[in-house]
């Protein structure tokens, strides 16, 4: 049994950051909040994220999984402005049910055997920043601007991002001073595909601090909340390795 | 003799109303005010209009017949703002000379001949509710995300907006508290095209009052007015029947 | 050697006045200010752009040719607000060197023998009138909607912008009282390509004063300023001459 109410505003901030990675997912309902755990069809980038219960407006849940296509969410969020209120209801069978003000809609789920949450990595990474999404979501847009391969590097004294095409290249440094945050056991340099990372902005624009992590050809991993930390966000993506003979 | 002009807010209203139906328009001008009757070249949807010569900022007009081309009459309208003059020359028999600020532009008439105004049903539907014009926007196109052929159904208690598509549906139900009018003899339903529907949001977003009347399987019929009640639009929809067979 | 800083803004103006014509231009700067000349691939247009060092934040210049393409200092551009300072650094060989806020951009020039500057031609026009840019720009934007080829002719009393189409026509009448400024030896007119005129709108604008000048079958040569007069910007425009035979 399902049956929950969000502000438009939490929904839309949800269905934007799965749908940087698919289009379709599974609501996994508890009655301590939301999760969900997705991966694109590359297998390249994951995203794990959580609301706890506390963010939504009303909350009455015994466990629920729902298969959701994020087109029909947003076609409904954009229906609403921010502070309308939205519900969602769904009996473990049948339709789910969602409203906005006077609009009832009503949507078979996804067949849940055909969406198959991955398993996250568990991933001990050696470097990590802490910075304002906007800021890095301006670098990932510049870099776009000449290539699509993203090298980041960082040491104790500061965190680069480069990218190298034919005749231009964009280089973007921020020294230990212009970071909120940076740990470093030791250098590290690795490389990623910003045709993931640029998606991205449309969420970053509006988050505080994103902390970025990875190491020498590891996965990158993104943290960040919303809602005043009841929402969290892992994003974690595959490195680019550069292989011999290529 | 023509000779009127109108504060570009009004010819954009007149023009975008039309559009909704038809590319080429006959506009009756006579003393007392503008008549235009379109019919779409399905003949599936109509619209009379009619404005008051106190809409206009001045009218001097003998009877005339103008034959227009909505696109010329909005590139016109797109190069002033909502406040702006715009006067309408004709002598009955050469040009229309338009002018906005210091520019003057100079059509030939379409050829009346091609122009035929349709004969308008004189309808008695039994059954109508009255609506904020906003409203009625929002729910066809939420209606409109899951299918194309929306049934309208109404009884004394409620007025209800219903669609099914292949795996979602979309109802939206006003209550007779939640209407400005409800008036029915007996329930009816009837179905309409929302592909002829959905382009009146753009017209009925600053609309106050839009009044719907149809029965079982009659013409639809929506009123509203505009300009402090001195230009009045009658739309007309066929009902789409299913018949047996299909 | 190079190295100037400027608000984003006055780039933008730059790269959108060039762009009316060229893709790639060369950038000559001097101990006193930037010049660029160029001319379109049909040798039609031509715009001379001339901004004093004083309009900059910083200048620090010898003598400097850098060949740019107007594409990536727009994607620089892009990335910044009215008031973000935007430096650039040359060093006559190797790349140049772009920089807002954290990012730097690197980019090898284009190659000077590929750049061509024009011989502007030195006129001695008999007419000019003076007039605000968005007025001329609307009228540029109102003739396009009937024709391309538009027809300006002038006299001591008057300035009329006019273009005739198949069933269509637009005139702009512009009294003397009604502009900045009129000199006319003797009445002229003179046609010239509206797909040339239409695109300097954007930069027009936000110019107070515009002056053109031209001729019987003349070139028509326009002039603006921009920043407090520190910048200055030639457009010349070849004649549309309708030929005998054609």
């Amino acid at each position: 049994m399902l049956n929950v109410t969000a502000r438009q505003e939490l929904l839309s901030r949800i269905a934007d950051t799965i749908s940087i990675v698919v289009e379709e997912a599974r609501f996994d309902f508890s009655e301590n909040g939301l999760n969900v755990r997705v991966v694109d069809p590359s297998h390249v980038a994951m995203v794990k994220l959580d609301v706890d219960a506390v963010a939504f407006e009303t909350w009455e849940v015994e466990e629920a999984m729902v298969g959701l296509e994020m087109k029909k969410l947003k076609e409904l969020i954009s229906l609403g402005g921010a502070d309308d209120i939205i519900s969602m209801t769904y009996d473990g069978k049948g339709d789910v049910l969602m409203n906005l003000g006077k609009i009832d809609r009503s949507s078979r789920p996804l067949d849940n055997n055909t969406l198959n949450p991955p398993n996250l990595p568990n991933l001990d990474l050696p470097c990590s920043v802490t910075i304002r999404g906007s800021e890095l979501a301006q670098a990932f847009r510049a870099a776009r601007q000449v290539g699509d391969l993203v090298t980041l590097s960082i040491d104790q004294e500061k965190f680069t991002i480069h990218v190298s095409g034919p005749n231009d290249s964009v280089t973007v440094v921020y020294g230990h001073d212009e970071l909120q945050g940076i740990t470093c056991e030791s250098p590290a340099k690795s490389q990623y595909s910003l045709t993931y990372l640029v998606p991205l902005g449309k969420v970053f624009s509006s988050i505080e601090s994103v902390t970025i992590a990875f190491g020498e050809n590891f996965p990158l991993a993104m943290d960040f909340t919303f809602s005043d930390g009841s929402g969290s966000v892992k994003y974690f993506l595959a490195p680019r390795v550069e292989q011999e003979g290529y």
